[in-house]
């Protein structure tokens, strides 16, 4: 373990304020009411930096980026390492506060709100890169590292960790909402690539989900305790270390482009391509819609259809075998146009289209704002879903331009929408729960990355049905027996 | 979902027996000796040849392949469909009896052994493959359906399921051990390859990890209960249908071996070629002991040294390049004799000797039994743990050649012992008690890929500490009160 001298000095505090605080863990259980005292243990515990009752503050940790209104907290406390985290959570326990994980504030389905007020813990002070084992290819980070601070920290080992959501989330986020993104095809989910996790629960207790400080690549040792807490979305314990897969970064990476004359057709080359057994790291669709907007918002010339957007990692002899195979694929479905690049330069140029997606959606109704739908079914299905939910779009007037990882059959509505307007905002809900039910009716999920949060929880019950959710209803009520944590999220 | 005439058969079958044995549901729950009456209702429902007591047929369902001395069920119960498994679990729920499922018994650390008595579960009559979806990657199983039947149904699919432990294991069976085996390192394990698994739990009820029929290739929807019941090893509940990934069979294949002057330059060797990103999708390593085993017994003649055992799945192409970056590596850190093959039959012959790892060791000590430790470590451990286990053995004079699934870290003492020289068996337990400490004071795991069963409780609770032990409780004790589901096994 690498220990900085800014690491040192702030265990060195930790321990000098639990020693302080020590009379807290001999306090008697209150039932209720009991924020006042506890916000005052807080503060003995953290210092005034590390606990915050102000409505900016509290307002900026009662949202993340979705629709979903602002709930803030009645408290934001700041700790700085797992010897904190424990003794604020029992202090939450004894007052029966909830408590509210918060990385930062990057999730998509309503997560962070607080909807019984409570507790929100702020992770962001614990931020180090703990242990980088080059030759084992892992790596140990606190929960306020996030993944573009990872890899950057990485640069010079040759090791990256290629989950990719979009937004520059915490890891430890990533883990608790089981996030992917566009080479989730390639390199899978957070729910492959976390080897264990240190988790805080409801009543402060410490575990290790894969026995403390172990790392082996593989495991048959007990339950998976990793990958229950992966995707628990913060309902029970909050995640405060990862410990993380590595993969060395490719030799080369080539980007191409390939328009088609139908969904089918792109999804028709996405299957061939997984068929033949390219090993694609990314294959990106735009509908029609979705390319038309790029084009408008980046002064591009991309043809107004189907469009899968690829990318290769690799050995440069391996690239070409790759591109060629691909190529030929894609061919043999009707696509044309196809460009690749090579260089750093003309392959941002090439997906800049996919990368401005978001932005390029919002600025087909200036001041509006967007929220993403998230369905996943299998591959062979997307046809159906595509071209059906796009009529449901047209039929009802709304602005939907679809992005999808195809590769896993899981794509995205940006809907656009105008949230002053009742009635849209009524049609948009609508729409998204159709659209959901339609993904459901084709054996496929509700939510293929962002997780439930908030929003989606009549969905899962009826994706699940009544025997799933009640494995799931227990095992929360077993590890979180006064619903503490995150209450009213997921279940 | 394919209805043949057998399936639709037997479920009529099915019904009519759940029909006539409608009266068993409404019976009253009894505390203790009803054995003989849930024998009478057993029989009512599979009738006579569904049902055994013959202690010849018992003792086959009380033991797996491993060294743990046979511990029969008092009765065996040979269900056709999901409905009978659940009925049969209501009854025994009713009558507090142990529930313990079989599938092949090829199990390696006594996880079938009925140690309480009760009812053993043999899953073979549920042997259909129900639903191949090839454009989509997966398959549905019923658990007696084994991975080589699995495979040999799929040959015309271009598809196949790549885990291999070696055994012709049931599918069902691997999902509840969580099993790997040679190829993990590229396409994963059971963890990585399961995408919905249907349960029947203690009380008899029917449960959808992922949702009823539900097969998107990535999911965030609540929490993973699919990969809580993988490596459950029927402490859970009984697995009954499984949804697995495929993969494309590849192109091409390519063995290779290569022998290396030490143990360290072996390991360094495999470090560089995943770190060069060579899609490696087996790399097996032998010590000398086990390589000279292999030559004596298929009169081979490989340099009598630590040797790795390769192979590359791929194009034509794509291989040729693997091939050559491997080839480099290994020449670089001071490998010999790097021979590599195409051709089915040279591959065959190349690789006869990791193949027949098994049975060389065996015949080491003509009478004798094997047993295979199980370790898995960090990859820049392995060097380290290797050395020092040699020694041991021979400290000790015991026989245990090593054979490892070295891209996961993951290795196997196959010791050969005399069972009936006790002074030798408790010899061999001390060493493989301190072998598997010698992995958890690495970072690793007392079990990569065969489960924790009945001979590694105590030291899993080493492994995982009293936070995590206390999690495994609970939820085992919210899914399974009565402690019926394969009782003092894993906890």
């Amino acid at each position: 373990m690498l220990f900085t001298v800014s690491r040192t000095r702030r265990l060195l505090q930790c321990v000098s304020r639990l020693l302080q605080c020590r009379y807290i863990q001999k306090g008697h259980t209150q039932t209720n009411g009991g924020l006042k005292k506890a916000i005052s243990a807080f503060t003995s515990l953290c210092g005034e930096d590390g606990v915050s009752t102000g409505e900016t503050v509290r307002e900026q940790h009662g949202r993340d980026e979705s629709v979903h209104r602002c709930r803030p907290p009645d408290v934001v406390v700041f700790p700085r390492c797992v010897e904190e985290v424990s003794a604020l959570a029992k202090i939450c326990y004894r007052h029966n506060l909830p408590i509210i994980p918060f990385g930062t504030g990057t999730g998509l389905e309503g997560g962070v709100g607080a909807l019984k007020g409570g507790v929100c813990f702020s992770l962001r002070k614990m931020d180090q890169v703990l242990d980088v084992h080059q030759e084992d290819f892992d790596v140990t980070v606190e929960p306020g590292v996030t993944r573009k601070a990872l890899n950057s920290y990485l640069r010079d080992t040759g090791l990256w960790f290629p989950v990719d959501p979009g937004a520059d989330a915490s890891l430890c986020g990533m883990a608790a909402t089981s996030a992917s993104g566009t080479n989730a095809v390639h390199y899978g989910t957070m729910r492959e690539n976390v080897l264990n996790l240190e988790v805080v629960l409801a009543d402060g207790s410490v575990v290790h989900t894969a026995g403390k400080g172990r790392r082996p690549r593989k495991s048959a040792a007990g339950y998976n305790l990793t990958n229950l807490f992966v995707g628990s979305e913060g309902t029970l314990g909050i995640i405060t270390k990862a410990t993380l897969r590595l993969y060395g970064i490719p030799e080369a990476v080539v980007s191409a482009v390939c328009s088609f004359p139908s969904v089918q057709a792109a999804v028709d080359s996405t299957v061939h391509v997984l068929q033949a057994g390219v090993p694609i790291a990314r294959i990106e669709f735009l509908d029609d819609v979705m390319v038309d907007a790029c084009n408008k918002f980046n002064s591009l010339s991309y043809p107004v259809t189907p469009t899968l957007f690829l990318e290769f990692h690799g050995t440069e002899d391996s690239l070409d075998e790759q591109v060629r195979t691909t190529e030929e694929i894609t061919s043999a479905n009707g696509g044309a146009d196809f460009q690749w690049a090579r260089d750093e330069g003309t392959r941002a140029r090439l997906w800049k289209a996919r990368h401005d997606a978001w932005y390029a959606a919002l600025a087909l109704r200036p001041g509006c704002k967007a929220y993403a739908t998230d369905v996943c079914v299998p591959l062979s299905r997307l046809p159906h879903i595509i071209v059906e939910t796009k009529e449901d779009l047209i039929q009802n007037g709304l602005t939907g331009p679809i992005a999808g990882h195809v590769g896993d059959g899981n794509f995205h509505c940006i809907m656009v929408l105008d949230p002053d307007d009742s009635d849209e905002v009524q049609r948009v809900h609508q729409f998204t729960e159709r659209l959901a039910r339609r993904a459901l009716a084709l054996e496929g999920t509700c939510t293929g990355e962002h997780g439930v949060g908030l929003g989606k929880r009549a969905l899962l019950r009826e994706e699940m049905g009544p025997g799933a959710m009640g494995v799931m209803q227990s095992l929360k009520e077993s590890l979180d027996p006064k619903n503490l944590m995150n209450p009213g999220k997921v279940l």
